[in-house]
């Protein structure tokens, strides 16, 4: 659901098909053809944290899907998670900048603000309320037998605070504030949609039997291609190896000039013998719609150099539209800075109302 | 702070004296001399489940004590903490009742509304979101070292929620929301308000060095006299032992004349061998201002059934001008539901005020 999110995702491509994550994937695909049918009756929740630019990984992994589920027709919310900045760390540093890009990122990608609601984590008190009653709802067993929790308390090198162990519930309020019915999300984060599911099931059989207030949402699991890093390794800021895609067409050029590959001339696609290689023939083919292995053979053996230009072309093409419209949306940002404050509004209505129907349920009306 | 706290309080008197809790006692004392010094600048948060009415062991333990504090003019805040209901139970029945009536026995005891700001936990969405950033600064290890939400848990029999396991937090969101910086708590619940000083202390150095937003409140560690259940044993509702404010005169004398007492018939204050008569006879110096071993003496030989007398004479007078006040204000629950709806709305305004100083604090303003 976060930027993690996006990266277990494409983690998660191509790893071994368990039986369970089989049955998720058919689930999954049910669910995309019952949207296809009618998608106005889908409210789908997404989200990012607010601790960067977003790259090209975020573009292919989640951005490009936002969008088109925006366009189909489907109720399209994405919360910027200020809060998740500081489940492993100790500073909110740059916060506010980081808010305002992400916004220009999405909007720059094509999420229109007047389709999708997008809200910051911190300014909806009643969504957060609703952590209470939902902490009630779980063990502490269940908060410690989530297997994502753990995995990112050890690669965080933090010690596993408060609001880590509870990520999984308030990502729950995230999701059923709204009505969330479904979540696109990594092979990995399924354990969290299932505590969503668990927390809503136990919320509507203890309170809310006659009138369930609460869905329980469908894990939307994506089939979007990897996108690899410069070096063939995981995309992610801190290893240099991204393309933001808020960079300037000259900064992409020298990014992607200055990428390592190995010492044979001929280019060929072999992922797993030539990752330099074959992930720069990665991102062109995504950038191009073409096959990577069609690339190569254009190429030939004219060797990394002449692949590398192709790169920078295929890659400064397709995101200059964006670009340009991201540069344009810079100019005025307070037109940013109303967006979200209109988000913000509207998701305040919404979960005001949730958590009204919520003091309902529990009798708790004075 | 509640009502178990209420009765661990009562259990901490008269236990052994440890160095740490000598030195809280210290601590606790001079507070107190400085709340006689000026009161107005202090804040102090109480509190109770609404689990049931109160009872006098509420009265002697934490109530009177309320009300002396808000008319020296310190600044007093009660929640009536209808989260905490479900920490340990699956069910929130009967609870606008138990809230109603809650405020009907604050208000019979002398807490009186224009001073003392009486509001539910679930009102207050900007309180509860404070959960967020004070679990980030708390880690897991240190919510699982705390000995009451352990005990908690052993004595409900029920597994640990989410929601005991946080118990801690929540309650540094409760007090310092309102900027409390005075707890009146029990041995037992040191371990809370430390808590809260290390949340407290930690926002500040993270976040508002130059300018801190919360203060490192102080426990005040009662010295009110125990008051046992008419058994001897702890005065608690379901033990059938305790006389509730809202009682009759008649139900009162009735549980008082079918309580236990022993076969020997003169009266004697011996509270380790005797702890039926004893408690009969503690009740009656409470209600009485009169010492415990005086009243034995007086009724000497008469034996149980005068010392009952005794006791039910005493119980009824001094109750009767509250359960007056009581029942007149029941004849009028449109005031009583008033006095809980400016309750919320002041706290609502004072939460939404410091959760914008957080905000500010964290750079989560855009």
């Amino acid at each position: 659901m976060t930027d993690e999110a996006q990266n277990s995702q494409i983690t998660a491509v191509g790893n071994e098909m368990s039986a369970s994550f089989l049955a998720a994937k058919k689930r999954s695909d049910e669910t995309l053809a019952a949207i296809e049918k009618n998608p106005g009756k889908f409210t789908m929740l997404t989200g990012d944290r607010p601790t960067g630019r977003l790259h090209m990984g975020h573009y292919f992994g989640t951005l490009r899907s936002r969008v088109e589920m925006q366009n189909k027709g489907v109720h399209t919310n994405i919360i910027i998670a200020d809060y998740q900045v500081i489940t492993d760390r100790d500073t909110t540093e740059h916060i506010q900048d980081n808010v305002l890009n992400l916004i220009l990122d999405y909007m720059a990608a094509g999420i229109d603000p007047e389709k999708t609601m997008i809200y910051t984590h911190s300014a909806v008190p009643a969504e957060n309320q609703l952590m209470l009653p939902f902490l009630s709802l779980v063990t502490e067993s269940e908060l410690h037998r989530n297997p994502t929790v753990k995995a990112e308390m050890e690669a965080s090198g933090h010690a596993l605070t408060g609001l880590l162990l509870t990520y999984p519930v308030h990502q729950a309020c995230d999701i059923l504030f709204c009505k969330g019915n479904i979540v696109p999300v990594g092979k990995d984060q399924l354990p969290h949609i299932e505590l969503t599911r668990t927390i809503a099931r136990r919320f509507n059989e203890r309170y809310a039997k006659k009138n369930p207030v609460f869905p329980e949402p469908d894990a939307i699991l994506s089939d979007a291609p990897e996108i690899p890093g410069l070096d063939g390794q995981k995309m992610s800021k801190s290893r240099g190896n991204s393309i933001m895609l808020s960079a300037t067409a000259e900064e992409t050029a020298k990014l992607i000039k200055k990428s390592r590959t190995d010492s044979e001339r001929r280019i060929t696609f072999d992922p797993i013998n030539r990752p330099e290689v074959s992930a720069l023939l990665t991102t062109a083919a995504l950038t191009t719609g073409r096959k990577p292995e069609e690339i190569a053979e254009e190429i030939g053996d004219s060797g990394a150099g002449a692949l590398k230009m192709y790169v920078v072309e295929s890659v400064n093409n397709f995101l200059a539209p964006m670009r340009e419209r991201r540069a344009e949306l810079a100019q005025d940002m307070d037109y940013v800075r109303d967006v979200l404050a209109e988000g913000n509004r509207k998701a305040n209505a919404i979960a005001n109302e949730t958590l009204e129907q919520v003091r309902d349920a529990m009798g708790m009306c004075y």
